[in-house]
């Protein structure tokens, strides 16, 4: 499929892993009753506990769960990874990444008694029974292990069951390549896409008579190595709402809109009372604003282009877009 | 022009009046060296500072110098006209409507010793001397004293020289009809439109060549008779973004993007201790949100589209929409 | 003790279940490693997903763990008993009330797909294992079936193992009555105290040589039944600041400090488009917030001089503010 | 008068102009009708637009007019001196502003085009006719004109008529030095204090029968030359709200209280993609945090202490604090 979005570059894999050091895990439940999962977007650093990197949050609609943006808000910091799943399931989520947090800072002499998990969320309950809240320190276990540059995209992880303007949705992603003062930038987005009224979406690719409202959530991960204050970064995330609104969305009343990112360009040192930043001359700021609506709008489009169908609780089908597309063609030959 | 945007029908002016009672004016100056103005927007109560009305801001780009959002935000209440005009004139136009708010209440017996004015800018000094400042007390009471239900759109009163996606900006309207438990309501929305690089604007009817960066700014006037508090309105206002992105723009560093917004459904009264009030049903709030977004989306093409061709400060001709529309039709013969 | 705070008259219990409908329940932990708990505050309705109450929140410092914020703030409502218990266990608690909304609500014929509970946290490693996190779902139901108007203070509960200005902090309350209009109103405070160090302490009654770094957190919790809308309860919520700096606080930056606060007055019904409301008119607003600083200030001291002397890990002693007062008034006869 | 707050040292001159560079001027006006005036604190750079210093601002309680504070949150820069007037003045104060910035621009060959004027307010109206607005351009350049590091405190200036707890209020100002690392920084408050009612007030030292509602404001302006981003700089700011709890204030419903700080330590320079900084580790913060509220507190009491009795426009008298106190002493001789 052809979905260019915008006018920057893309990184190499078009993926967040674009950004050095950043990489991706999924485990995927799939049971008789239930079709979710969880995704971790891990930073570079190998304890984030020790070595906290700048962060920031931004919330388009607060109609959502995700859980730890308090304290990014107050310090502008991420000391762990950052975990999707589904509505329900966040606080057991929430206990395994203090678990693993726990276990790491142990490994490297330090008694952890605070720790801030990022958990962000989707509601699968359209295909999923979310009651039952399958995902536990096992799966988030085998998530973080599974994290590498490579990873899948569409229904797989916390994507597994969510829908999108009406068709299958999932996890998508996108990167855009930078150049500033002669060095090369990447910023690239995650999403778990969760929203939008069919009759609304904008790609004039879209099946007729899949009207439905606009509720779910869509989570919106940006990662970074171009060195940013967490005012800055709060400055792009909000940019991120460019990509939503231009594929239809009004961001609806039930549709839990959010927005959380970090920038590997300089982890936390420990020691001394002073710190050394590089940030970037806010006349710049364009170059990065214009990187994440792109990437925020091809990503939700990735999301959907991996998904394959799927059917839901109440036994109706929940169209692919690729399916679509292909079948459009056909017809039109 | 046929420029429908949305599914939703709008009013009978397809303004911002048709919210009754509101009324618009412009006072435009237009000398050798300033091409500018004021535009007010006046909310129905004759003494809004006697009869308060239920408010909200939204700043999506705080890179502007609106003024008296602090209140607004604090008590969610407006209490005098809203006055538009350029960046460096804010502080005349605040101190003329002091001195008109002053007069108004002296009238009505009452002697005012505080109020919040409320005045919003975007900066067109590609077209006009910013830096003089024309706009003063006379033509903020000759704005107010032209207020009525219909009102030019385009390059008048504070829209004079704004410029657009690289093409002449101004004032611009729309309106939204909404259907609820059997009652209609309004819900309009005006801009000052003076934002966006040609380069992004998605009509695919741009005139090449004219690439610019993304400065200036937009501000966003929302009103209402639907029945909301404060909480819900800044929620509304929150959704006109989704216009300009819809438009093109990535909300621009440079660009000071804000939008004020009020419901006249429930001017308050005076006396007692407590006040009795209808609110939507936060259930019911993608209604207003779907029209605010198709309003907004819709006045900045109306602003663009009533505005004449102009020429710039250094002598740069600066097209209408209109302009171009009509000459690629031409081409197209 | 004679710890008369303020003005304004106190309530029957002088608890914030003076408050009609607001109970509070405890479970306390203690075995060889932990020493902690869990509190919960239940709003009157007996499922408050299905009467939702108006709720605002307010943060005063983000170093803190708080979970449910996001939707709080959005919504301006309150759909779950508060839970408060120890920083690394709010992903448990958090868990442990998702499972008892959904049984609630499968006994009202409601399947539960998104339910957003309120879990706020104090760090009490001194004291406890907090890496353990013992507090699940038996605790939890636990504290909600004990749940009434009369709760014990001091060191029970969330409150089993924090300290306050050097000394043993627990769960403390305090209410005042509002007369307005003929009506008496009440508004409780109940606090998590686990903040403040004893050299700022103000009460001109501690031990010296206590001196140790502001860490810890604070939450305060306010219930009234005076018709607010969520803007003024976040309003009210952030005068109970002013307690915690009259007595010493300088807001440190280790310290978590955050209020959520509800009112019982208008517990949302189902049905229909538009809800009729009462509110408090503006200019009445120094009544309650004179009541919420008042509360605040007493229900700290209140968690104090209830709590008994405790023990930390380390073995050192954490003196009660009780034993210190006879103490120091024996040395003085 | 003895009124050592706190526990760290004090500047030279114990006022905001401690930190190097910081220089503060008054204009008073003195006629029949009007007994006000302004005060400008002016940051350390000839031209603050061409070398913008870090800044932020914090709302406490926005019953206020203060004009700047969207973009200083924006971007985080202060580009202009900070004016401090009264509540009806600000729009005079600020074009003011604007032709000053304008001239000192064209003096450094640049344009200038757009800028933000940061201006606060009290409402002086017990004691002047507020209606007239008598600070204009010529004010607001003698205070700048007259602006040094040594200034008088009390009712001059934006002080002249304001009140604080029933007594004459001013302007005040109190410093702290901060050692870190073995350098040594300075933080510095100046308040206009026009808030409190008599009967709130905890010095122990008020005459009676004054009591009164708490209404007008409170205004404080910080400065440091400490290194400081501007998201801590707003924590910062935060803090100085204890100052103003310990003296009694509950945060009034009709007291606009705001806090405006910036840094020293980095102007920034132009040209080149990125910026070089030094910010304070965070767990240093405790030390700025502790600086800005035993200033904050001092300096509302300086204001007090260095204010002259006075008479409202009603014919009432306003004692002053010294006057008091001094009465006070004797009696108990």
């Amino acid at each position: 499929m052809n979905m260019r979005v915008g006018t920057m570059p893309h990184g190499k894999r078009n993926l967040i892993t674009d950004v050095p050091g950043v990489r991706v895990g999924h485990c995927t439940v799939d049971d008789e009753a239930c079709h979710t999962g969880v995704t971790v977007v891990l930073p570079p650093p190998a304890n984030p506990f020790l070595h906290k990197l700048t962060a920031a949050s931004q919330v388009f609609n607060g109609y959502g769960k995700t859980l730890g943006l308090v304290q990014v808000d107050e310090l502008g910091t991420l000391e762990t990874p950052i975990a999707l799943t589904n509505t329900l399931n966040v606080g057991k989520v929430h206990d395994a990444l203090v678990s693993y947090m726990v276990e790491l800072c142990a490994r490297d002499g330090v008694s952890l008694t605070s720790v801030n998990p990022v958990v962000c969320e989707c509601n699968d309950s359209r295909v999923s029974d979310i009651a039952r809240r399958p995902v536990g320190e096992k799966e988030v276990r085998a998530a973080i292990a599974s994290a590498s540059e490579d990873f899948a995209q569409g229904a797989v992880g916390a994507g597994r069951g969510t829908t999108c303007y009406g068709m299958k949705g999932g996890v998508g992603s996108s990167s855009r390549l930078m150049e500033i003062d002669g060095q090369t930038f990447t910023l690239g987005v995650l999403v778990q896409s969760n929203y939008g009224a069919s009759a609304d979406f904008r790609a004039a690719c879209l099946p007729e008579g899949l009207a439905e409202s606009d509720q779910g959530s869509i989570i919106l991960i940006v990662a970074t190595d171009l060195p940013l204050s967490s005012r800055q970064l709060k400055r792009v995330l909000r940019r991120t709402s460019v990509g939503m609104a231009r594929l239809g969305s009004y961001i609806g009343h039930g549709s839990g809109e959010i927005a959380v990112g970090f920038t590997t360009a300089q982890p936390e040192a420990r020691g001394g009372s002073f710190l050394a930043q590089t940030v970037l001359r806010e006349a710049q700021m364009n170059i990065p604003f214009r990187a994440a609506g792109e990437c925020a709008e091809e990503a939700i489009l990735q999301s959907m282009w991996h998904a394959a169908p799927d059917t839901a609780r109440d036994g109706s089908r929940i169209p692919s877009l690729r399916e679509y597309l292909t079948e459009k063609e056909e017809s039109e030959k």
